[in-house]
C-alpha cells in the first residue's frame, strides 16, 4: 500500500476522500487543498502527481533516494523538504526519512524506511478546524512538530542512561562494560545529532525568511518548532560534554589507582624480599660459619628479620604506599 | 496560592490592589499598567488572563510546560520570555523557571519550581517611582536584573572551590576525592552554563533590536543586564578551562610519579635479587664444592654480596632511580 | 592525445565535430556553444584557445599548474574553476584535478593526473537535449555533479571500514594492526576533506550569488550539487568524530586492562612469596633449631603455608584483584 | 587623595588648574575641555561630577563597582568605558581597573586597585599640543594606548619563561617542578587573556563604528591601538598552544620512558630468576639425587646457569629491552 | 647601505635613477611613479620621504618597529602594509619583516631583519612593461606575490619531514628522538602560521574591498595571491592535524606495548616462581620429611615442577600473555 491517505480539505474541514489519479481536479475554489500521504510510492504514482501539481523534476528525483541530508529546497512558489525522523522503539532508535512537497493547494508526504505514519497528525489537525483553516502552511507545521517531538523521548532515554553511568563512575572506577556502554551512547548521540543539527537549519530558514505561503499568523508556530529543535540539539551537545568529561575523569581515576597498586606491589615485594635474602645466606653450606653453632643465633635471626620487616612496613605505611 | 500579587500602577506608583478576574478593567488612562505575579497557576487562571489581555495561544501553552530553554518570543506588540533561574541554597543550586508575558499595560510573571519570589523586585521598584514610571519595560528589566544577579553568588562559590582545589593540586597529586570533586564541579558548571548561555541570546536580542515597547531611555538598562550575563558566562568558561587544565596537570604529575615508583621498584628488586641468587648457589648440596670447606669462604661471599649491592645502589642513585 | 573531444552544440544537440584550431568560428548564431575536453594539453593548444576565446592570462597560467586548491575565479563574464577529483580505484583513492573555463559560447575542461574522463558526462548530456539546451551553465553543472558523485563511493568504503573497526573494538581491545589501520583512515579522511571542503565554497558561491550566465532555471541544479557536497563533507566529519571516539575508548580500555594485569601480577607475586619466605627460614643451617627435630613440624609448616596462601587468595579474590 | 588632577585645556594647551567642585564652568568657548583624574573617589565627588556633566546614572553606578568586564557603553553623545589594566611588578602581575567617562568637554578617569597612575600620559599629551588639540578623543586614545602598552612586558616575560621551559623539555623529561611551573603559567595566561580579549571588542568598536566625537583624523590612532591589542591577544594564544603542546610532548616522552623502565625491570628479573630457580633445585635435601655426588656436577651447573643468563642477556639486548 | 634602489618609472618603463633626497620632483606627468627600496633606513631618510610624499605619522612610526603583526592600514588615498617574510635558508627558517608605503606616485619598501631583497621582483616587473604599466598597484602585487611564494618551499620541506616521521611511526613505536622532532616541527608550524594567518586578512581585504588605487584590471592578481596564501594556510592546518594524530596514535601504541610487556613480565614471573617455591620446601631441614628418603622422590618433584611450568606456559600462551 503506497497511498496511505488522500483527502480534500476546505476551510479546515475534510470534505472529500479523493483518488490519487485526479485529485488535483478537486482544487479550484479558494481555501481548498489536498493532503496526500504516501509510503515508498512507485515511480508511476509520483510521475502522476508531478504532472498534476507541477512538481519540480529534481525534487521528484530526490524523493526516490533515501539517506539524504535534511534540507529545504525552494522552487518558485513551492517547497521540497527532506526531514530525517527518529523514534524510540524498544531499546533501539529507528531512523527514517520523510520528504514533503508543499505548494499552493497540496501537501504530499513521502515516507521512507522506519518513518512513523502521519495519521495521528492528520487526526489532530482535523480535530482543530480553526487552525487547519490556515491551510497548507499549518499542515507542514503540524508534520514538522510531530517529527521534532519524536526526538525528545530519545534524548530523555539517553539522559537517563547517562545519569546511571554518572552514578556508577561516582561510585568508583568504570568497568569494561561501562566503557563500552559510554562508547555506544556517544555513537548514538553522534547519529542523533547528524539527524537533528541540519533540521535546525531547515526550521531556522522556515522561521526567519519570507518563505512563500507561510502566512504571518502561522509563523509563530514555526518559531515554536525551531525552539524545540534548538532545545534537543543543545541537550545532545550537553550529553556529549558530560560523557567526554566522564571519560577524562575515569582516566585520572585509573591512573591514580594504577599508582596505588604499583606502590602496594613494590612495598610488599620489598618486605617479603628481606626474609628470603637473609634466610638464603644462612642456608649456605659453608663449613665455617661460626654463627650456625650458637644457640641464640636462630632466634636472633628471626628477630632481625621481624624487626626489618616491621620497620619497612611502618615506613611504607607512613609514606602512604601500603 | 497561585496568585502571589496583582496590583495596578499609574506613573510609577501602586494605586490599586486588583482581583485577578477583571484586572484588565483597571487599564484605560495612559501610564497605567497591571503587574501580576503567579506561582504554578491553574489552567483557569491563565485562560482568564489570556482572555483579558489577548495573550497568544502558543505562549499560554508554553507557560504550562517547565524545562524549557530560555527564549524570547515576539508576538506583534507583546513579548513572551522564558527565563531560567538559579540560586544558591546551602551547598546546592536550585534551578527554576520563570515565564513572563509583557505587553501594553501588563506584566505577568509565572514561576515554576524553585524560582525565587519576585516580591523584593516589586518592593525595590515601588521605592523608585521615577524609574518605575518608565512602565512595563522597566519592570521587565528589574525582573531580568534580579534573575541574572542571582547567578553571581553561584559562580563565586564555585570559584572559591576551584581555588581550593588548585591549591591542593599545587601541593601534590590529586586524591580520588579531589578528582570526584572536580568532576562534580565540571558537571555543575555545565548545568549552569546551560542556564546562562541562552540568557545571553535573550538579553542580546532585547538590547540590540528594535523591540516593541522598549523605550530608548530604558535601553541602557538592558545593555547593563547583558553585560552582567556576559560576565557570568565568561567566568564559567574560564572556570571550565581552569578545571580542564588541572586535569591535564594531574595526568602529567601522575605519570611522573608512576615512573618514579616503577623505577624504585625495579632498583630495589635488582639489589635484593643479588644475595638471593648468590646464596642460592652456595646452598646447593653438591658433594664436591671446594669453596665450602675454606675458612675464608663465608666472609668472602658476604663481602662480595655487600660489594655488589652497594655498587648497584650507588649506580641507581646516580641515575636517579632510587 | 591532449584533445579528447571538441564538438559544437546548438539548442542542446551536437551538430559538429570541430578542429581545435578554429573552433571559435563555429559560434555566431544564438544557442550555439563549443565543448572542448583536454588532457594535460601543451602550451600551444592553450595559447591558441586563449586567443580564440579571450581567456584571462592568470587563468591560463593556473591551468598549467597542478596541486591547486579548488576555487572559482570570476573574470567579467567568464569563470575559471579548479576542481579536485577523487575516485576509488581498487583499494586506493586516486586524486586528480580538473580546470574548467566557462564563458559565453564555450566550456573547456583541462584534466590533470588521475582525473577521470568526462566522456560519460558528455554522453549523458547529449542523451537529454532538452536539458542540454540550457547551454554552458548546464554543462558546468553536469561536470560538477560528476566530480561530486565520485566522492560518494570513497566515503562509503571508509564508512564500511570504520564499521568493521568499531565491531573489532567492541569485541575487545585494539591490536597494533587496528591502531595502524585507524591512523591510516584518519589520514585518508584528512586528505579527502582537503579535497571536499573547498569544493563546498565553490558550490556555495555558484548557488548563492548572481553569477554570470547561470540562468534561473539552472540554479536549482547547483543547489542540488551543493547539497551533495554538504552531505559528503558532513559524513567525513562524522567519521572523524567516530574514529577519535574509538581512540579515546581504546585508551580507557587499555588503562583498565593494564590495571587488571598489574593487580593480578601483584596478587600472585604476594601468594607465591609466602612459601619461598617460610621455606627459606627452615632451610637455614643453624644447629639449634628445635622445631626441626619434631615429627609434626614438617606437616605443620606445610599446613601453615597452605593456610596463608589460601587466605591471601580468597582475600585477593574478594577485592577483585584475581 | 581621590582627586589626582583636574585641569582645563584649550587648543591642546593646559591653561587652568581647576577645583573639582565647579570645573564645568570652565567650559564654554569651543576647543576647551576638562581632564580629571580620580583614584577610588567618594560617592560625593562622583555625584557632584554627575550633576556638572550630566553623566548617566548607570555609568556612575558602575564606576563604583570593581571586577567588571572591559566594555564600552554608548549614551547618546557620551561614552563610558571599563578598562582592565595589568602591569608587571617584580615577579607578579598586578591587575586593576580604570573607568573612563568621555563626553563633549570632559574626560574623567576613575582608577581602582592596582591600576597605574595616568600622570605620565598627561605629561606626554601636554608635550605634543598639536596632537592634544584634537580634543577629548585624543586623550581617550592616549589613555588606552598606555593601558595596552602595559600588557606587552607581561607577555614578553611569560614568553621568556616558556622558552626556558621549552629548552628544559628538549633536554629530557619534565620534573615535577617544571609541570607545576607550566600549570602556573597557563593559569597566568588565562587570567591575562580574560583581561585582553574583551579589550579587543572595546578597541574594535571604537575603531570600526561611527562613534560620537571620534573625529576622522583621530581614527587611525584607534586602529593602531586595536592592532596592538590584536598582537597581544595573538601572542597569548600562541603561548597557550606552545604550553599545551609541551604537555602533550611530555606525556609521550613519559610513556616511552615508562616502557623502557618496565622492559628493563622485566629483563633483569628474568635473568636473575634463573640462578635462583636452578640453585633452588639442587638445594633440595632428597637422599637420592645422583648428580650431587658427581665431581663435575657443581662446575657444570655453574656453567649452565651462566650460559642461560648470558643467552637471555644477549637476546634482551637484541630486542632492545636492556 | 640603507637605500637599495630608487628609480622613476613611466608607463611601465624605468626612465630614471633618482636620488633619495628629491625623488618626488620626478612626479608630475601622469603614468609616472617612483619605486624606492630601503633596508633598515635611518630616521633622517624616512623623515625626508615623509615630507616628500606626505606619509602618515603613525605609519612612519610603525616603520621603525620590527616584530609587528602583518596588517594593512588605510589612510585616505594611501596604504601602509606590514608583511612578515619567511624563507628557507639551509635547515632553518629566517623570518623578517617588510613594511610598504603605497600611494599615488610612490611605492616604498622598508626591509627589516632577514627579509629577502626585492631586486628580483624589480627585475621581473621591468621585464614585462605592459603589466608594470598598470602602475603602483601592480608593484604592490608583485611584492606580495614574492613574499607569499617564499612561504611555499618551507611548507614543502616540513611536509617532507612529516612524511618521513609518518613512515617511522607506521614501522613501530616512536623513539625519543622522533618525539622531539615532532615537537620541534609543531613549534615551527605554530611560528609559520603566526606569519601566514594574518597575511590572509591582509590579502583578503586587498582583494575584497574597494581599496584606493587598486584598479579593476589588477584585482584578479590580488585574488591570485589570496588563493596562494589560503593554500599555504590550509597546508599548515593539515600538517598540524597530521602531527596531532601521530601523537595520539603513538599514545595508543605505547599503551598497547606497555600492556604486552607487563603481561609478559607477569607470565614469566609466575612460571619461574613455581620451581623456586617447590624447591624451597624440599630444601627445608626438618628431620622428619618422609619423602626425602624415597628413591622416586627427586625425579617425581622434577616432573611435577616441569608439568606445572609447562601447563602455565601453555595457558599464558593461549590467553595471549606470552
Amino acid at each position: 500500500m503506497t497511498v496511505v491517505a488522500c483527502a480534500g480539505y476546505e476551510n479546515g474541514r475534510r470534505i472529500a476522500d479523493l483518488g490519487i489519479e485526479d485529485c488535483a481536479s478537486f482544487l479550484g475554489p479558494p481555501g481548498r487543498f489536498v493532503w496526500i500521504g504516501l509510503h515508498e510510492p512507485s515511480a508511476e504514482v509520483l510521475a502522476n502527481l508531478q504532472r498534476q501539481f507541477g512538481l519540480h523534476e529534481l525534487a521528484v528525483e530526490d524523493a526516490f533516494r533515501a539517506h539524504q541530508r535534511p534540507k529545504i529546497d525552494v522552487y518558485d512558489r513551492s517547497l521540497f523538504l527532506v526531514l530525517r525522523t527518529a523514534r524510540l522503539e524498544g531499546d533501539g532508535v529507528l531512523y527514517g526519512e520523510t520528504h514533503v512537497f508543499v505548494g499552493c493547494g497540496y501537501v504530499i508526504t513521502v515516507r521512507h524506511g522506519a518513518s512513523a505514519s502521519y495519521l495521528p497528525v492528520r487526526e489532530r489537525c482535523e480535530a482543530t478546524p480553526a487552525l487547519l483553516g490556515n491551510g497548507e502552511d499549518f499542515v507542514l507545521y503540524a508534520i514538522m512538530d510531530f517529527v521534532v517531538d519524536n526526538y525528545i523521548p530519545i534524548v530523555t532515554a539517553i539522559e537517563d542512561q547517562v545519569d546511571e553511568i554518572d552514578d556508577a563512575v561516582r561510585a568508583g572506577v568504570m568497568s569494561h562494560e561501562t566503557i563500552h556502554r559510554i562508547a555506544h551512547l556517544r555513537r548514538e548521540l553522534l547519529r542523533l545529532r547528524r539527524t537533528v543539527a541540519p533540521m535546525l537549519d531547515v526550521c531556522g530558514r522556515l522561521q526567519r525568511f519570507d518563505m512563500p505561503f507561510i502566512d504571518p499568523p502561522v509563523r509563530p508556530y514555526y518559531t515554536d518548532v525551531y525552539d524545540h529543535v534548538l532545545h534537543v540539539n543543545e541537550s545532545i551537545d550537553i550529553l556529549r560534554d558530560v560523557l567526554a568529561a566522564a571519560f577524562e575523569t575515569h582516566l585520572l581515576l585509573a591512573s591514580n589507582r594504577q599508582n596505588d597498586v604499583t606502590r602496594k606491589l613494590a612495598g610488599w615485594a620489598a618486605i617479603l624480599a628481606v626474609p628470603t635474602a637473609i634466610a638464603g645466606i644462612y642456608g649456605m653450606n659453608f663449613e665455617h660459619m661460626p654463627e650456625l653453632s650458637q644457640v641464640w643465633a636462630y632466634p636472633a635471626v628471626l628477630l632481625v628479620i621481624l624487626a626489618v620487616c616491621v620497620t619497612l612496613y611502618l615506613r611504607f605505611k607512613r609514606i602512604g604506599w601500603l
